[in-house]
């Protein structure tokens, strides 16, 4: 059996020793773990911008892995850490939401724990880095077999965030950008199966247009500059630019409304 | 026998989710995988950085690793998708150049697939993420031991490449900048082995120095600030600034001229 | 036993072929070793960064690991690679002092070797990327269990970097920031120890406040914006403000002093 895999999303950048440490703490506690980063560049405490990440990566794994998610503007205060089973996927995350968008569709509930046993983390728990001291020993304790009902007590409730609606307007569907990714692509919460055939009208922030965007399968269909809608990787409306960057262009971003129209 | 290894080149930055969506599939197929990150900060679609990335390192890896590379603009349209050894390495990538500077001293051509069998990719494929839908589960299964040859046909042609040449001029050679590292240091296509002593002129884009430069073993060499000329760690002239950023001062990049020259 | 690991601190960057051709060596002589990367965000040959970031997490790994760390604006000159055991951890470094904070405390003295044995790199050594043709070759013999006494001779003497020490000043503690972590807090030089009350005014830089700031547990004790003082999870004194960017807000930078002070 391969060894266990442990993944580690974090707001904490690589120009900092804080990834590393949690590395170290890891490998101290079991050195056969087999670490994977997902990201470092969560931007700082955007846990809503961390719930679409996890959304777009965890499905895709096996089961078992081991995934901790250390985005945390909380971290010292009384928000709890907890251990989290969805849809089959194990994680550890501060209790804010970051998960949220994870098994919404699964057939049963998720299973949530909050830690509170101590013998399991870090002998002195800094109050302001939880990922080295909570987190990571938790998680490699965890790779090593621990029953993860040692490491703390069911919860009844935790915090969720929901990714705002969309909603049908007059000839159209209205929703926003919901993630910017890094072409700067705008990604929007409107499912592509609304989209029944090309919109002839889009509007992105205050800017309307009739004319000048292209309704595409990809944005190789496009000569470099165009403006495209397409449906995304992860089947949601997307508003990019062929080979440019559409946030840039659009002066768009996270929360920005956007709709597509049928003229008739 | 060590586990695989399958390494991963992208232009996916690591805000995004694709990166940690293509492990999880890889994972998913082979949980025994090793995975190596190369990069995932190529500039985005800039098959030409790619081409001259992968020739800074793939060399130095052992036979046998899978290396993936994804850095497509053409996603989705109707370029392939190529399975190649090259010189001993093992490569999954879009057919755009992108490994066009690998292998070219090879005793023998390269071996070149166009994958077709569907059976090997993620049931469904998006027509804007070939990374996470056909390149990662293609690597998986070669790692796992698969054949290549059943991934697809054999390809009589492909897109190349080639590195402008550098030609002699008056007292000197001219060539142009092909490549910009993370220090601002500026990579020509001068081969190192046309300077025989050092160079008495520099010509970096429109500026001239005859004097304010020079030829050196090794940034240090120089007082931080100063213009230095010396062999790169590929073998070509580079123009650089100890300590500072040759790109930023001079105002140069990809494709800039540069001459150097001996005044007798 | 698990297989060896190998950690690698760069400031090369990740858009450079640079850390994945030190990558590609190292499996090369060491199909088996695991790599582990710490970060290649370390500022363009900021050896004080390293020093800081090392000493902020080699201390976490286990004893075993090699730690292989290139920040290292004195490459190709007489400043020569060391093979250094300090407090149990074992580092391959440039002799530029970037390891001058680990083990000051240790109850031994550190072993520290000059590499000068050539049969244990590559074969030709660039003037300029000792990290791929010294320290990982190095590395990657340390790994498959060579002795280091194999790799060269003790030195006695080395390039030592100490932080700056803290002063008492009337009615409080004048230091400086020694660190801007990823999300601009800044760290200073001042144990945490001599803070036994919240203090009444902070200096940093020319900026003076004896209100508009609160000595807190963590950041979530205040709210958004909000410019705080408390204990970094190294032990330091940090400034910092809540879901925001100290550094930025202040224009402060490494180096700038910061008073913190009592009234009474």
């Amino acid at each position: 059996m391969p060894d266990p895999i442990i993944t580690l999303t974090t707001d904490f950048g690589e120009d900092s020793p804080y990834v590393a440490a949690m590395k170290g703490v890891i490998l101290t506690l079991n050195p056969a773990a087999r670490i994977v980063d997902l990201s470092h560049l969560i931007p700082p405490q955007d846990v809503r911008h961390a719930a679409f990440f996890l959304a777009g990566c965890v499905p895709y794994f096996p089961a078992g892995v081991i995934h901790v998610v250390v985005v945390d503007p909380g971290v010292g205060t009384e928000r709890a850490v907890l251990y989290v089973e969805a849809a089959g996927h194990r994680l550890l995350v501060p209790d804010n939401g970051c998960w949220s968008l994870l098994g919404r569709d699964a057939a049963s509930p998720p299973t949530v724990l909050r830690l509170n046993e101590p013998r399991y983390w870090r002998e002195s728990v800094s109050n302001t880095f939880h990922g080295r001291d909570i987190f990571a020993p938790a998680a490699a304790h965890l790779s090593l077999g621990l029953d993860p009902k040692k490491l703390g007590q069911p919860a009844d409730e935790w915090v969720r965030w929901e990714m705002p609606q969309p909603r049908p307007v007059a000839n159209g569907w209205r929703g926003e950008v919901v993630f910017v990714d890094h072409f700067g692509n705008l990604i929007t919460n409107i499912p592509a199966g609304v989209v029944r055939s090309a919109p002839d009208v889009l509007q992105v922030g205050k800017k309307t247009f009739r004319r000048g965007f292209r309704w595409v399968r990809t944005y190789g269909e496009a000569k470099p500059g165009a403006l495209v809608v397409l449906v995304s990787s992860a089947g949601l409306v997307e508003v990019a630019v062929a080979q440019g960057n559409a946030a840039r262009r659009l002066g768009a971003g996270v929360g920005t409304p956007v709709t597509v129209g049928w003229a008739r």
